[in-house]
């Protein structure tokens, strides 16, 4: 043990080094978040499958619960049950397009995550960054529970829990909880918690800010406790579930999955679930009697309780969606909480757009029309007119907006193209559209993954830490 | 699985050409031996302590089931069941004695095994060749079901089923189901199946051979086929207990374990069994109400079952004892078969020797004597009489005794000797003489071992096989 707490104090004194400017001292806010003690029970493993190179080290580090795919180095470092799904790493002789550039990628993209630090966390896909297309690297960086860093390089940040930083690059920042931040190349900020920022330089910017009260019920976090709210009680509720898909070495699919889709090792399946053509359900997912038509995906960490997905719908990493019908081509945005009541279930209209970090909690039936947007903290109709416009109406925005919180200035129209194009990659990536034939995403390509499960020296001064791990395949 | 299949044909050939001048083809007899398409599915595992430096690392190769402790390396090699179990390595500065040669070590002992094949077997402790001390080497070997490669290099040979080969520098040897050769360095032999060998040269020699018709009741093998008989049938119908403990991550012991004893994470145990004080039980063993007093061990893929051990008593890898009382100090060597039935006991008394290779199977009540040894088959009063004899009497041999099937020429007392001495050993290296503070062996410190658990590429060319992983500690 003696060596991890080391790591950790190491790590911690980095980023505070990092948010010296904002006066931030993360440690009282992470001392007691990582059960270090419990840390060495855990195991951890790593997917192989012939598709991504693997070349997985660590040193200093620990791990516990991981999920790395493609080339990863990690230095230095705690992690705890991080996904890190490097699955759509770029490979020599692709070119990554960056505004006007033609970028040649001269190397296999590798994740690096040197000196870093994250908690209950996933970063997905790929560098973002022109900058270093090659290099998937994350840094110093404290989050804390359920936060998600998708994608792309990060810094001695600290992202508060249920936060996201999304296709960022990013800097010694501070990210409250909640908040969701898509804004580019961002360095020195600190967002509140509840923000929902949406930046595409010279094109349009959409800022939302959650009402501190409201969203104090769902998520609360203070220095030297642990997060609180509605969120953590239905995560915490929900957490004896996933006991037994760790206890065992392999995991035989308790219904159907069609050849050409494919359900993670990793995921919890409970009874009167239905999985169609295409369906990709991730890593840490959560079903429960839940209706999947071809094409939806399921991400990391979300959960479909009670809902019917009609089919090409997207449930982002985190989001959780209950007592829920949602028509075709849904998305669902990441750490949205979706919360229909048995006698007063939530319709979503095909093509609407739920926008990540939105909070939809109903006593009352409600149903969103198709080719919506919605944002923000929706309780019932009233709210659903502050918090939600057609596409049609917001494609005609040109200047400025303001509804309640919500303030969006520039093209609406080319946000609204800006999303959909984000939700066409994603079934592509994702292998919604596979025909048999072509079109093979994650879907086709994940379903035949080894997990091979390590575990930390069992006691002594190493107690804990795992030992540096060289693959050659 | 096409990579998979050249492997193994190429570790044929190279075995083949080994055995070229005995003109001995090894295909037929492994041809369907080792399911290629089961491996593929099994997943390998190898032991974490921090007492044991860890360098692993493989090629070409594949693995199943496995368990290596110390540092490791294998190259182009079919590995299945192995557990290699390098507790025994030398350090760099130990010294090693031989004869008159006091031998300082230059480096850390590594287990290599390159261009190998072994299947079912264990290999264990450490190189007793003095020309390779710091080099535990196996290379181009074909053991088969539930042969023993016990200890130091061995080359390109051929082991049948339930073989030991012990303490040996070997090169090039075809080895006869259930024969035991503990002679130094042989080369070039070809050992008939049932032959029990035990050579000390300008010492003593020991020579016994099973009745072709009584043995292949118990082992049977021929080119075509699987191994069969009573040994097989035995084992088979235990496999299915085997399952569970592969099927989870981490496993719970069942009974209570004192702290100066060990149980490992992978062997069976059945109810009503008792662990004292300082006992170890190693991996694929299998307790089935067994009672094991103070300092007794029960070695890998031994079996007792219904049997009561006195305490400080060896059951050596392999090793059966059925329906049996032994008392204090009784050894029992590998592969022994020792059935006694639940209205026929079989009872041992103390400090007797039970020879490597031993088959005693009853059906009514027998005693063997105290301070006595027995080898070969005994399946009654008269048979004892045959193979059986006072260690008093058996020290006052000078020159030869002829019993039966057994010859011995030398100096009795001084093959007694060397067998009280490594008794001595063994239990010594096993904890069994822990005081609570000094005298640590394999039950004390093989109490916390974490284990990685592997798995192959779950698809495409290489299915089957597993990428090379490099340990830095």
């Amino acid at each position: 043990m003696k060596e991890l707490e080391l790591v950790f104090d190491r790590i911690v004194q980095r980023v505070n080094i990092n948010l010296r400017e904002h006066e931030y001292d993360v440690y009282p806010l992470v001392n007691n978040l990582i059960p270090l003690n419990q840390m060495t029970k855990f195991y951890a493993f790593y997917g192989i499958t012939p598709h991504h190179k693997l070349n997985l080290q660590f040193r200093h580090s620990s791990l516990s619960g991981s999920y790395f795919l493609g080339k990863c180095q990690v230095t230095n470092s705690i992690l705890y049950k991080s996904d890190i799904r490097g699955d759509e790493l770029k490979k020599k002789g692709d070119r990554f397009q960056f505004g006007d550039f033609d970028i040649p990628i001269n190397s296999d993209e590798k994740i690096k995550i040197n000196d870093s630090f994250l908690i209950k966390t996933l970063v997905h896909n790929n560098s973002h960054d022109p900058e270093t297309p090659e290099n998937f690297f994350i840094r110093d960086t404290i989050s804390t529970h359920y936060a998600n860093i998708h994608g792309s390089p990060i810094d001695g940040s600290f992202l508060g829990p249920f936060s996201t930083v999304d296709l960022t690059t990013m800097r010694d920042c501070l990210i409250g909880a909640f908040s969701y931040v898509q804004a580019g190349e961002v360095s020195h900020l600190n967002i509140e918690p509840g923000t929902v920022w949406v930046r595409s330089p010279d094109n349009f910017n959409f800022l939302y800010r959650h009402p501190v009260d409201r969203l104090n019920n769902y998520i609360y976090f203070t220095a030297g406790a642990q997060p609180q709210g509605v969120f953590i009680d239905f995560v915490n509720s929900r957490k004896e579930s996933f006991q037994r898909i760790f206890d065992v070495v392999n995991l035989e699919s308790s219904v159907p999955v069609p050849d050409s889709a494919s359900l993670d090792r990793f995921s919890v399946i409970k009874p009167k679930t239905h999985i169609d053509e295409n369906v990709l359900v991730a890593q840490r997912a959560y079903l429960q009697n839940a209706w999947l038509g071809k094409g939806a995906n399921v991400q990391e960490q979300c959960y479909i309780i009670n809902s019917r997905l009609e089919g090409f719908d997207i449930t982002a990493h985190g989001a959780k969606i209950i007592e829920a019908d949602l028509s075709k081509n849904v998305f669902v945005g990441f750490n949205s909480f979706l919360r229909g009541r048995p006698k007063a279930r939530l319709s979503i209209g095909q093509e609407s757009i739920i926008m990540p970090h939105t909070i939809i909690d109903i006593r009352k039936p409600l149903t969103i029309p198709a080719n919506h947007l919605v944002w923000g903290v929706v309780e019932n109709e009233k709210d659903l007119k502050t918090n939600g416009i057609s596409l049609n109406d917001f494609s005609k925005i040109t200047s400025t907006l303001v509804r309640g919180n919500m303030t969006f200035e520039g093209s609406g129209s080319s946000f609204v193209t800006a999303f959909k194009e984000r939700i066409h990659h994603i079934l592509e990536a994702n292998g919604a559209f596979f025909n048999g034939n072509s079109k093979r995403g994650h879907a086709q390509r994940n379903q035949n993954i080894s997990f091979n499960m390590i575990q930390p020296y069992p006691v002594g001064d190493t107690h804990g830490l795992y030992p540096t791990i060289t693959i050659k395949p």
